[in-house]
């Protein structure tokens, strides 16, 4: 299923995505109005947290929209909501993975930066934002805003010292993080979070699509365009470090919770890796696609 | 005042220190029992939410408790409570300021080390644990666990891109956090933040103190022990970055949330700085004590 968060009437909801039609059904207000008795997470990070149940607590909630005489009050056109990333807000900051491919560790650096070990900084939970949110340019405080499209996990379940055997079941899905970045303050605060944290410098989404979609998560093509223009063109078998091995060393000795994001690092092509280097600047569009999940499309506004 | 976080009868509750006696008034019990129909905060965190509100709010249940018949039923004794952290679950990750203390700089490497810019990193909120909790030896993860005590902000006042001069208003007061660090995984991972995030490595407490009671911040003495040994000795004027320094920085561009707390850094003597390194193993016991604050003591478990 294509899970998404959206504001309509102002008000945050979630659903999932109608087949064949730029709509979601309206989760919330299905509940509401026709199935009050029934329990049903209110927010799609509940619903996580209900795990591998919301799948047939939703189906629930579509039958019953279908079933009733007033099918279309229960969709929502995508043209008429406004995009929230599918977690609004994360339990931890979101947990980045640098230097995940090797062609984009050697377009910033050499051989010798390629790592033995995982490298993982954060980004504040109050940069997440969503599909079509337009990104501030920031023009006071960087000379140099680049993108850096990935694939990120949601995870699902709770969990600590997992195993990478057992680290699948311990997902919910897959979603799109653009991981904007301010280069100028990352290496001049050495470490990245500052650089990293800006707000509205984490667009999410727009879709959260849930993993038995998704049966080969390291064979996605992941492309990012900079007004059209493909700047990254990269695939999820070139990572270094696989999601098992991912999920498998950050929850030694540190509990992951429903709702923990992981972008999982990004393929060669940023703007800081061009000679001379392509930085963003105001009026520019960001298209993020990760194959079998969409595309994450913003914006650079004042 | 001294606020505290606390367990009680499996309840998860707070209050504030009983003047010349070694309790807690449970502020939860006097809103549910003597005054039902006030407003009055339901966690600590949510009393911080409110502001400078809260000490008047908190005043109004002590006058309750002290009116009624049964005193001593509205307070709670710290050897019967479990201390929790202050802030048990803050919104976004705990922020730690990196080599803010110039002996501790040269202590880790050598005067090139010394900062022109702030160095933030994060350990998961996850990480967070109360006076008195056990910390795990994480034997099997790490060689070289180590103390960093620390005076810690804690931000009352949502606020961005916030002036040095105001930077005090967006405080809510002060407590104290033990930066325990995995030195190994620390270095080997790169960025900081898996080094940094085993659970219960970040100890908070054992007050936060609401900042009309600390006017002077950068004039404390703040010491470590480990087993009674002194072993950090140093005082808040050292500081490379100030307060007023940090919480403008970090607000450039980034919103700080009621709750975020923000380590400062710790003064020289840490583990890693002896030769040979004196890193902590299993029945160790750490206490870290900021004037006016109080001392936060743990010990290494299994």
């Amino acid at each position: 299923m294509k899970f998404l968060s959206f504001r309509f009437e102002d008000k945050l909801l979630y659903g999932v995505k109608v087949k064949r039609e730029e709509a979601a059904w309206n989760i919330v207000r299905i509940h509401k109005e026709l199935i009050p008795n029934e329990q049903v997470p209110a927010t799609l990070l509940e619903g996580i947290q209900s795990g591998m149940e919301l799948q047939e607590t939703v189906r629930k909630c579509i039958r019953a929209a279908e079933e009733s005489d007033h099918v279309s009050r229960y969709k929502v056109k995508f043209d008429d909501l406004v995009w929230e990333a599918p977690v609004p807000c994360t339990p931890k900051n979101v947990m980045c993975i640098g230097k995940n491919y090797r062609d984009h560790v050697l377009e910033m650096g050499s051989e010798k930066d390629i790592p033995d070990e995982l490298v993982v900084f954060t980004k504040a939970s109050t940069s997440i934002t969503g599909d079509n949110a337009l990104i501030p340019s920031y023009e006071e405080l960087t000379d140099q805003l680049d993108y850096e499209g990935e694939l990120a996990i949601v995870i699902g379940k709770r969990g600590k010292n997992i195993p990478e055997k057992q680290a699948i079941d311990y997902v919910f899905g897959y979603t799109i993080v653009n991981d904007i970045t301010a280069r100028d303050l990352q290496s001049r605060h050495k470490q990245f979070f500052i650089g990293k944290s800006l707000d509205e410098t984490c667009p999410m989404g727009p879709f959260l699509v849930s993993k038995d979609e998704i049966p080969h998560p390291h064979k996605l093509s992941i492309v990012t365009k900079v007004n059209d223009e493909i700047r990254q063109d990269g695939n999820t078998s070139d990572m270094i470090f696989s999601i098992e091995k991912i999920i498998s060393t950050l929850s030694k000795g540190m509990t992951l919770e429903p709702g923990d994001v992981i972008a999982t690092g990004t393929p060669a092509g940023v703007g800081k890796g061009f000679n001379p280097p392509k930085f963003l600047k105001k009026g520019d569009q960001i298209k993020v696609s990760v194959q079998g999940i969409g595309t994450l499309t913003n914006e650079i506004g004042e």
